[in-house]
């Protein structure tokens, strides 16, 4: 069971004071552990490749983290930027204001400007995931974000950045209800307050294929 | 005193969701209490500048927000098309990573590329806040990045985001530790957590000559 569970684990480390060390440890810890993939701010990325040369496990970052209040074009130009110098997994945050507004052809292009700009700097294949911050939504509002991110051509919505305060983190129901709009064969990452082998289990059973965690090397070593 | 203190603010408003209606309000609070700037996200510059058409209040955003994380070229191209749209206020979060692991001339040409890019971006006055975010930094490494800040050519260091957690916010403290770094004729520029005219007064004793707050309405309408 735990193999499988590792390799569903994004890895993640952002924090403002983030040192070189602690990128070599977190992608020594991902090398042990066989999780997915790590993810980092846009500037320890370079850094983060050469950590992994030679492992199968993805580097990724994130992009307009974690109010999704950055431009379509500095979204893009971000994007594109990390992609080029190796990222493979890019978290890219909606622009939540504008989907209130009822602006959805916007937030459309939002996304789908940073999917072409990935996809365009790199021969490699690039995961596109779309965080939502579900905390903020209805329901109908999520629904609507969940089939706006696959229209844009992405790969992933995700359920939150985790950084709005407590209790702002993923929410089982809302995995669910993600699950149910996007269909079976697109992805659903659950993110924010993921910090037991438990809680991971009921994101997994609701319909998360990908987990992002900064506490996976806990959860890993959880007691059986 | 009032009437001082509101031209010391910069009426900060940076949530996910906040939509134009809110973009117009504070505006409107800007104009009714002549506060120094309002301070909202890149994709929401333009249609402040809209709003705050023909009055002498600052438009400003950020750059990097909150964790500094972004590359030099993302930085400075976001900084760059915010001027462009109209922003004169540019807060930039600095490489706290870099300033930690001793890269000083790293974290000096991050700021001076945001300055230059700004600055070559208007043929107006354009002002460069850079935050240090004090609550990481030993007090040898806020003097450290307050003298590096002046070198770069910024105009305002600034103590924080607020955007770590509770208790992250500016203290008395550092506000004074970089007054005394930066000399009488920089600017601080104090931010986070700052609720009531008894705060802000602390700070602008200690040194501050901006005050960064979302409160700015209810500290203007406190009770004398």
């Amino acid at each position: 069971m735990k193999a499988d569970v590792s390799g569903l684990i994004d890895h993640t480390v952002l924090g403002t004071d983030v040192d070189v060390q602690k990128v070599g440890m977190m992608c020594e810890e991902a090398r042990e552990y066989q999780f997915k993939s790590i993810v980092v701010q846009p500037c320890r990325v370079l850094q983060a490749v050469e950590f992994l040369r030679g492992a199968k496990i993805g580097v990724g970052t994130v992009c307009g983290f974690p109010f999704g209040g950055d431009t379509t074009n500095i979204k893009a130009a971000s994007a594109a930027e990390s992609v080029a110098s190796g990222a493979n997994e890019i978290d890219m945050v909606m622009n939540v204001g504008w989907l209130k507004e009822g602006h959805v052809s916007e937030v459309r292009a939002d996304i789908k400007k940073v999917v072409d700009a990935s996809r365009a700097a790199s021969e490699q294949d690039v995961i596109i995931k779309v965080i939502i911050e579900a905390c903020l939504l209805t329901d109908d509002e999520k629904r609507r974000a969940g089939q706006i991110v696959k229209e844009a051509g992405a790969d992933f919505v995700k359920t939150s950045t985790g950084y709005l305060g407590p209790d702002t983190g993923a929410k089982v129901e809302d995995v669910a209800i993600l699950r149910e709009v996007v269909g079976p064969d697109f992805g659903v990452k659950a993110s924010g307050g993921i910090r037991t082998m438990a809680q991971l289990n009921d994101f997994v059973e609701a319909g998360a294929n990908r987990i992002g965690t900064s506490a996976g090397v806990a959860i890993m070593n959880e007691k059986l």
